[in-house]
């Protein structure tokens, strides 16, 4: 194609420097898992009113960011080009109150050939742009971050854990 | 329905505390814009592989980041619920790599009833989450955030910039 | 094509015989809006489930069901082969259990040039389906309808309701 | 989460009574196959109207309808939440005029961890709700129902049959 | 971002060499349309099965095939990255078997601020890559092209007719 | 259903003429891949535009066009309504400007019950169209053809290859 080869050490960056799909065909089907999470900032003001509506007008914030995270769990192969398509075999969300943040845990399983690394990612991320959603009429100064992987296992790389997640 | 009505201070949480559409019904049409940013922490390692590999490959993660937010834009309202379809009329998304860490900015502008800052907010995200996406097998520990609105312009709450930003 | 030429007296068939969209350039933009409903035959051993669990519970298989109802009447026109992509400006979908049914309700409003039935309808639907998807563990026998319009306004055709319906 | 712990009898409402999607990690893959029905009382204007045009308009009112149930059994999990992506193996769909009234079957075939209700139920709904567009502009009276499942094989539960379907 | 600034000449690719989506806010909303067609060279032995077959067969091979034009016109901008989303008033698809070629035309109107060439493209190429699917049983040799505009109204460049095209 | 009985030859229209999806439950989960190409005749004009704006701007032209077939790929049992939906494993596109054409190549490969020929034909048509999409501004007169296949391997038909195409 009339590139200069590049060693780029990054697997979804071909050695001519494109990108593409990492081969994934004669791979074992084994047991893979991801869980992340993404911390929403809402500040004291949101976080009073989220408190004084009560537990159902809560849930009703919080449990619609989960399920937006649990469908976007099932796009993700739509949404980040280079992943592969996958058949999920589950989802959990949970979405909680800590003080002036809203954190979003998101678990993903799956027996396949591939991680599930950025859909347990982009189902956290997704749940968390939905609480922004919710509240930004009280809010525009509110941040998402961070968004991060907590742990995964299965693979080749097998288990990985980020340091200070106490896991489960 | 059974519950006990709220006032909830939210627009997107119904009196009654279920979640609702906004009615934008009536609204007038007028031009809206809207500026996010998301941050990838990627660390001296793959930001050091970023470099090594050239402006074609740091092209190809940042370029693919970049297409994958601007697609991802058009699809806003399939994800977040509370979203209205909206006839986008610009996306702009940049990418730059600032030393350990990539910067996403994403600009998005329509003639419309409602604004765009959800759209801004989910291309940023989504570009972020695919340049994890093509750097993940160097590391785990990459982290995404903050990722938030830096300035929106039209409709009622008219022209919004979060301090420090310099606008443009 | 060499079809025999045939008057069908229904505007989505042509008179060729061939499928087609109605052709609405031109048209003017007017406020419409339509209700629909759609029934949830559950028995009296679910409903008894969803009433034991409480409103918590029962909110989030209601929940869910009226999540997924506004959810789908976004993507009315991707199911609908001759439907019009349309920019929606409002869907309500209320959920309630009346003794041994759920009834979900769907409202859309929309300032545009073709009517929003379908994506009433298709709202109540995917509402009516969702409903099932949560209960059926507890029984196969349960039964979705009618789903039908209850009332619609705007366009050509104006005002209609169906008979027995207060309308609201 | 703060809330209280409640056994709810459906396995899509976890004991906290979250939604969630049913874990099959783990479960063998196995034949499933589902048979679904809906039914659209057209009433015997549009029903003449339908006869009266032939085998060929006919066709296209229902060829449209079979095919719009046929895709939408491929998105049965982006439509309803806690559904399992499936690769489907075979979707089936009739689509017949008795009387008044149309009749969509669909059947649907998976070598999977889990059912093929939904797929089967989604994909005779959507067939029917695309009849109803096609011919919504001679009579809005017309109604959808009974949407149902026929019978069903494989996995846990085994072969079910509904009480008064020949089968097959 | 470091690239050397380029003037390309093409209004998709902007100074920087980047990708970007046409600014379109602001512009006026006209009455746009375009004609496209996709043709796909059979071969004898397949046209000779299509005509044996009678129309009723040969209308569910070409059937298919309108259908899923009109479907994919109404997705053009998740598929093709720099277009804009577009609320399309009409697509007209039609499909026609000459000697040992099918003949694709596909129709595409708007009220819009851009045009609608690429929805024409896009639903002629995906109904030919559907008669492909529908015949490739028989023959993998089948060909499709050419792909191409024939005619197109409105907007800045208005009128303009591929040679050797009578129009309408 | 009324209709005659025909046979039809092709394995995608039923005895009945009607349409159906290939069962292919049951089948062995084998490995298959599929090459195909599309030409897209930009001319001279548009070919020098391409090249003096050197390998940046090319690559970006060509860059989105590559990314947008990967996409499309993930994408083709929504698009093509008898194709069933495939865990792809991978897709690899090239792209490059050959005198005054480009030239898309992708390949696709996947272990399963089914051939990927409409994945990578699919694939090399989307990313032909959007090369068309970067380009239209400086002439219409761009022409999409041929778009078709060159290799496939696996399955009952085994390997097969276009008269004249080296493989690889």
């Amino acid at each position: 194609m009339g590139r200069r080869p590049v060693t780029s050490g990054l697997s979804h960056v071909s050695p001519q420097g494109g990108a593409r799909m990492v081969d994934v065909s004669g791979k074992n089907v084994t047991e893979r898992t991801a869980t992340a999470e993404a911390w929403v900032t809402v500040g004291p003001l949101i976080a009073g009113l989220l408190r004084e509506s009560g537990s159902v007008a809560k849930g009703d914030v919080l449990g619609t960011a989960r399920l937006a995270g649990i469908l976007a769990a099932k796009r993700t192969s739509e949404l980040i080009p280079m992943c592969h398509p996958l058949a999920i075999d589950l989802v959990e969300l949970e979405a909680e109150l800590e003080e002036n943040r809203v954190r979003l845990v998101a678990r993903v399983a799956c027996d396949g050939k591939t991680g599930v690394e950025m859909e347990a990612l982009t189902a956290a991320a997704i749940a968390a742009l939905t609480v922004y959603d919710m509240v930004k009429s009280a809010g525009k100064e509110v941040e998402i971050g961070p968004v991060r992987l907590l742990e995964k296992t299965g693979g080749k790389s097998g288990h990985w854990r980020r340091e200070g997640h106490a896991g489960g």
